[in-house]
């Protein structure tokens, strides 16, 4: 049983919309071990559309297609489909009642173009949606099965978590079983050849590898059949052990969640005294909903006068060891521990570029302080990457360098 | 000329990455009039991406790849295209030595699977990436052009650019003329209703108006050949005249670095003190190089001991009114002025969400102040989105907030 994807719209061809609605998608119809083995975007017309059927009809058993069922003339998809099944619209009273029932509760008016949500396909299996005025269509022929959704992605995700309970019931599912570790401060191929013992094993035992490299980080995705769950479980657990300063987490998490748990769970509480990073570290600490029960608050350095005044660097660190420098970087996370009245605090003070790289400190040179309990740790890092980068760098670098200190795991 | 999107790897299909490579290079490929008829996304298989291949060949010029192009074994897309156009792989030596100073600059050694990204095939054009160890390959046989891009997005973009510069040089595409007015504060739909007149008239001389609305933003592009730029310009500058609030800019430019210039060009300093947006206003501002001449620091002030203890709001304040109140983001404002000695100060504070709400204060709910030498001001918004939009509409109001305060264009 495989699957496919259409997404239908100019606006994604000329590059105003990125689909978001394939990738979710396909991670539904993953996780019930339907395998996505094509995604498409096309314009709206009678044509794209029947020959993007007809050719992924021979390669796939199922057919999403989101998107081209507005109300408005310019979305035809519904009446192509009807016509490709041999179907006729009829009128379907209970939807209308439906419609009629989603304007009231808007309090506008119900408009012409609307009652023709009501006109649906007399053959599909019409899904009721409970967010908008376009149904969902499951057309059946013979072995190929077409499910039309709207493109409002949030109508979308309503109507397709009654498409996956219909599709497991339908098809009784061999289920497919995923598992991921998430990895920072690693380069995909160092990671790589350090595990290639136990991707050897996972090829040998059916188990697929894939890496998933992103800004400072890795994600390293186990997969196979629903009974080979156990040994993925283990060659998982192998990979994690491994690296305890690098491997942070597993599945959907990121490294400022993790970092939160850490911290909720020991009770602690972190503040932030940036420079380079503008706001950047409290910005990713921040977007983790209840970090407001670790994170106190911090204090953005920008300028130096803001370093020796506010946050109460000594002037003479700041003339004899220059903003960038170890000195510099301990000494503001150590006054904004105390200041902010946080069990850490961490700082940098760095060159983010494009501008104000020299020979001894070139662009992408980035100092991180941890300030702790225990005392102070910093730590010089290099980076090569542009300006938003570099910043994006080295938030993450600094995230981990502080779950690092909290674990006892920083180099000495 | 037609041209169709072809991006490779499991991690879309298996819905863990969104492509919004797609989108990008839809975008770019239009403004150069090369429409794209469609895009794919695509398994890393040797079968998936030739019968892809010979299926776009049929309907499309030109095909761009992005993906596959890694230095683990996972990534085949080079040995297959390689082989496809019946060329071989050949060391390129200028490039070897690219990939090794690379290396050398992250002061990180070259290891055995790198050597590999210096294996090209003889008969390609080789586009020299500077951001990454994957090069692009230009692919020519007959009518066909195949032009493959590694998948991250950051060095893809580097390389499209050289890209677009080749295409048009190369088919001698005719130009087409470009210009873009931003705006915020306004929705797609009341802006369009507002400038019908211009639009009308646009149409009857030609020229093209597109609307491209984000997180609260909108640009309006206008487009037409290049004999029509006076006119053009014209319609451009009569939109833009018509919205003293909320157009603030041309073509390539964002609200931070039309505040920066503002910024710059009255000798004026800013900071913030933020509390719901938790550091975003300051990483919005010092993402522009260069603003360390107008942007002194921040306070963040994320727990309210911080905002009474650091920032000085009067306790009672915060008591009297709650955190999110009129009262306190202005004292906010007023303190961090004073405190970061700066001409202009930010301050938010909200609640973003998703939990925090109440029935007088609901989720979305965020207060902007701004104090300046002319007094203070303060403005209640309300948005309605998850927490991470909640914030990103927060920082692009403030900003535009400020700049209009500085312009004396903000409401009584």
């Amino acid at each position: 049983m495989k699957a496919s994807i259409i997404t239908i719209g100019d606006e994604i061809l000329i590059g105003q919309t990125v689909d978001t609605n394939s990738a979710w998608i396909s991670a539904q119809l993953t996780t019930v071990g339907i395998p996505v083995i094509e995604t498409m975007s096309i314009s709206d017309t009678r044509e794209h559309i029947i020959s993007a059927i007809d050719r992924l009809n021979k390669v796939s058993d199922i057919i999403i297609i989101t998107g081209g069922l507005g109300p408005t003339n310019d979305d035809i998809t519904k009446k192509v489909l009807t016509d490709y099944f041999d179907d006729t619209l009829v009128q379907y009273d209970h939807v209308l009642e439906r419609i009629q029932k989603y304007f009231d509760s808007l309090n506008r008016p119900m408009m012409e173009v609307h009652f023709q949500q009501g006109l649906l396909p007399k053959n599909a299996r019409i899904i009721d949606n409970e967010l908008g005025t376009a149904s969902g269509m499951w057309f059946t022929k013979d072995r190929l099965n077409i499910i039309s959704l709207p493109g409002v992605p949030y109508e979308m995700k309503g109507l397709m978590k009654k498409v996956i309970d219909l599709l497991v019931q339908e098809f009784h599912l061999e289920k497919i079983y995923h598992r991921t570790i998430h990895f920072q401060g690693m380069g995909e191929s160092t990671l790589a050849d350090k595990v290639s013992d136990i991707e050897e094993q996972c090829n040998e035992e059916g188990i697929k590898v894939a890496y998933l490299p992103s800004v400072g980080l890795v994600k390293i995705r186990l997969s196979g059949p629903e009974d080979l769950s156990p040994r993925i479980d283990e060659r998982v657990q192998e990979m994690y052990n491994r690296f305890p300063k690098h491997a942070f987490g597993f599945d959907s998490t990121s490294l400022e969640i993790e970092l939160g748990k850490l911290l909720s769970e020991q009770k602690l509480s972190v503040s932030t005294v940036e420079s380079c990073t503008g706001g950047n570290v409290a910005g990713r600490i921040t977007s983790v909903s209840g970090s407001s029960d670790y994170y106190l608050g911090s204090i953005i350095s920008y300028a130096n006068e803001v370093k020796s005044e506010l946050v109460g660097v000594p002037s003479e660190l700041i003339t004899d060891h220059g903003a960038v420098s170890k000195e510099v970087v301990e000494s503001m996370a150590e006054n904004g521990r105390r200041l902010l009245k946080a069990d850490y605090c961490i700082s940098t003070s760095g060159i983010a570029g494009p501008s104000g790289g020299s020979d001894e400190k070139p662009v992408g040179t980035i100092w991180i302080g941890i300030a702790g309990p225990d005392g102070t740790h910093s730590k010089r890092f290099r980076f090569n990457h542009n300006r938003s980068r570099n910043i994006e760098s080295a938030v993450i670098f600094s995230l981990n360098f502080l779950r690092r200190v909290i674990l006892g795991l920083q180099e000495e």
